[in-house]
Parts: structure tokens; C-alpha cells; sequence
């Protein structure tokens, strides 16, 4: 954490301009945040080729409650994976709909596999993951 | 929920073997399902184009919490959109990293302004936001 | 090409509505067409993950021919990968700025590779690669 | 293009080390080129949501030729939008499969309004847009 090192970044003017009122209007403070972001998010992409890197993701599921047997079909795969299953998160969206957040950690191949067997179950509107990292490698 | 409409589809035969084997692969228990999840994606994919949409985000954010400010810095954002911020879960990685997750709700322009801010925020190792729905108008 | 399988899709109608009205907008003629559509795409995504499948990319890159060396080192890389390298259009957008669009045919690694090297060329603005598929297993 | 800005970036050692690692992988000569690329890719994927920006973009198509009502449909669609699309590049990929590269130049709605319809031409096996840029405001 304590070493940073310090390295120059030459830019064109212009580019360097529409770059600064971008991340202006993101938040950051300064380009060394903006630029850092951008090289880990490439990082992190880069980490998910590879099918045995432990990491982590984050699945979001949004369902109807009022299917019984949904909510039995997504409890039964949680408790089959609690290996890789680390957390639920659920939210009452509506009366009808419920948003259901699983944080799972383990191999990427792992993680996939349980998303796309949460992803599947029959009645789920919408099941997306999140590919983000340990950050054990990532400073 | 009630009024399943069913049409036909043709597929040519060789194109219907290979989707059936990957679904299969995947947990589909039948096409429609299947096809239903491609639809959906694709219209959930079509509702953020829209900046006025009501709709759900959910917030990954790795961080190192040995900085104290940046928990500091998180907090204060969170409350600061508390019309937009749902529920935030916390799981510990290891004894550095921790992973947070946020839940918004409301327009996806000011859903995307918060998870712009938080990204943005010094320290962060990694943010990304899932654009999910409400579910209210996906069947 | 001739043997189609027509099978039965059971959707709601709400969801079967918005489908209708989003393919309409992008001019598809019938449901099982943009059912095809949504198919073929998740197996091409599915195909590139094989390093070793023989596949087909289209490379464009965005530069500033004036930059002398920029067009010479170009023309070395495209001679350095004939193999994979199928052919190469070249189009003049405004008095400084060029595109060229490579067609590259083979593994999907090798494709990545070369189009990697195309991308970090000096000088390139922008370069991007589209993974699409020989058409063989697709029908 | 002359007046290149130097500023430095700070970054956590072990982070540089990785990202130092994965630009020698892709090619790159130094890091300012490769974080020059990763401004590009980010400032241009921000451009493709302004729909009157006038821009570039890269359009491949897959499909059998030997279907007689599908190239004329397509040539009827590309002679329609002759201010749009800029050329036209055919390959042939076996006996059966073709690729075709579209090149189009205009406002991004056009842009995404004729790729749509190339797309959902029926027959087609793949079909993908790159969005790229003119380059104009890109250095």
C-alpha cells in the first residue's frame, strides 16, 4: 500500500482536456484515481479468463415472491453451493417483485457455474453477475 | 402472471442442437425459459437507454477498509442519496479487502450518478454496477 | 438449410408485447427470426471462449495518416500475420484521419493476438474488434 | 498533435507491475500509450450516447449466399441509405458463408437505425456494429 511510484503520462492537450471535464463529472478527484481505475477494471477483466483464479461475484436476481416454489428452488442451490455462497441480500421492490443478492467467492469456474444455475431457475425475471475481485492483487 | 400466450418458432435443426445442449449446460429445464431470459435481457438492456427510467441497480465496491477515511467518505455519500440508496451488505474478504453492496432504486440517470460517485472514490479497488429492473414491467 | 423444427414458446403477454414492439423498431419481420437473432448471439459469445476455435474477427482502427511510420508499421504487422490476415479496407474520413478495417479468419486466439498488436500500435485512436463466427455451425 | 502535456500519475507499485506485465502481453511500446487507449476507449464509449454525434461505425454481417432474396435485400437497404453507408466489403468464408463489413458515417441514431435493419434482415447468421469514432476529437 505504502510504495507508489511516481511515472509521467504523456497526453495530447485536447484528449487530455475531454478526459479531465469526464472524470470532472464522474467525481474523481484527480487523473491518477481516474487513470488507476481504468488499468484495475482491465486487470479484473483480464483475471476472469482464467477458470481457476479465486475471486468474487456479485448476482442479482429479481423475481415474483409469489412463486412458491421459486423461492424453495433458490434456497435448495444456495444451500447445495455454501461454499461458494457467501452471502443473501433480499429487498422488497414492489408487492409483487423482490430483489435477491448473492455474494459468492471462489473460482471463477465455480462462480459462473452457480450463477448460470441461479440464472436458469424457471420464474426469474432478470439474473446478472457482477466479475469482481478478491483485491488481493489489486492495489 | 396468468395469460402464458404460445407461438411457434422455427429453428433450424442444427442451431436448435447446439442452443439445446447449452442451456442444458446452463440448468434450463426447457426452451422457453431459455428464450424468455434472452428476451428479457434484451429489453432490460433497452430500458437504460431511457435516462427518466424507474428502475434497480445493484453496486459492487472492493476496497482495502484500513483506510479510514474512505469508510468515512462511503458513509457520507450513502447518506447523502438515501432517496436512492436501498440497503448496503458488508462481507469481510480478508484481513484487508472488503467487498460492499449496494442497492439503488429510482431514475437510472441519478442511479448512475451514485455509482459514479462511489467508483470514483479514492481508494476503491474495483466498482461496477449491474443495471437490473423493477421487475414491474417484465413478466 | 432445410430442415426446420418449429416448437412451441410460451410467453406472457406483457413480455411478449414489448418484445413485439422492440423488433418491430429494429424492423424484424417475425418472432422467430429475432428469436434466431438472440440465439446465434449467445452461441458466438460462447464459441470465442475456445482459444482454438477456428473463427472469423473484424478489426477497425481509427488513425492519423499523416503519421508516416504509424501507416509502415501497419502494413509490417498485416505482412507478418498473412494467415490470419484476410483483407484490409481503407477509408478516408476527413483530411487527417483515417479508418481501416482488417478481416482476420482463424484460432480465435491468434485473432486476438494480432488484433492486439494492431491495437497498441503508436498513434492508433481507436481500436476495436468485433468476434463473430465463420457461419459453419451457425445456420 | 504537437503539443503533447506531461503529468504524472501515481500507482501502487505491485499494480504497475501487473499492468506493466499485461501491456508488454498486448505489444505496447510504453504506458502512456497504453493509458492513452484506455482514455480513447472510455471518452468514446461515452460519445456513443449523445444520438446526433456524428460518428463512425463498423458493421459485419454472416450469412449464406446462396439465398438469392437476401443479397438483394441487402444491396436495397444499403442503396437506400447511400448517405449513411460509406463501403461495402464481401469475403468469401467457404462455399456457403460470406462476410460482408459495412462502413457507416453519420449521426450515431442513423448509425444504430441501419444496422438494426441489416441486422434483422432475415437469413443473416451474425451481425455486430462496432462503434468506433472520426477521430476528430480524438488525439
Amino acid at each position: 500500500m505504502s510504495d507508489l511510484i511516481r511515472f509521467g503520462v504523456s497526453l495530447n492537450s485536447k484528449l487530455l482536456k475531454q478526459f479531465d471535464s469526464l472524470i470532472e463529472k464522474e467525481g474523481y478527484k484527480n487523473r491518477s484515481e481516474a487513470i488507476r481505475d481504468l488499468i484495475r477494471e482491465r486487470l479484473i477483466s483480464e483475471e476472469w479468463r482464467d477458470d481457476d483464479k479465486e475471486t468474487v461475484g456479485v448476482f442479482s436476481l429479481v423475481y415474483d415472491h409469489h412463486k412458491r416454489d421459486l423461492t424453495k428452488h433458490l434456497n435448495s442451490i444456495q444451500h447445495k453451493y455454501l461454499e461458494v455462497i457467501k452471502s443473501s441480500t433480499h429487498l422488497h421492490i414492489d408487492h409483487d417483485n423482490c430483489l435477491e443478492v448473492i455474494i459468492l467467492m471462489g473460482k471463477s469456474k465455480d462462480i459462473r457455474k452457480v450463477s448460470d444455475l441461479l440464472a436458469s431457475t424457471k420464474g426469474i425475471k432478470h439474473g446478472k453477475l457482477i466479475m469482481t475481485s478478491k483485491g488481493t492483487d489489486i492495489e
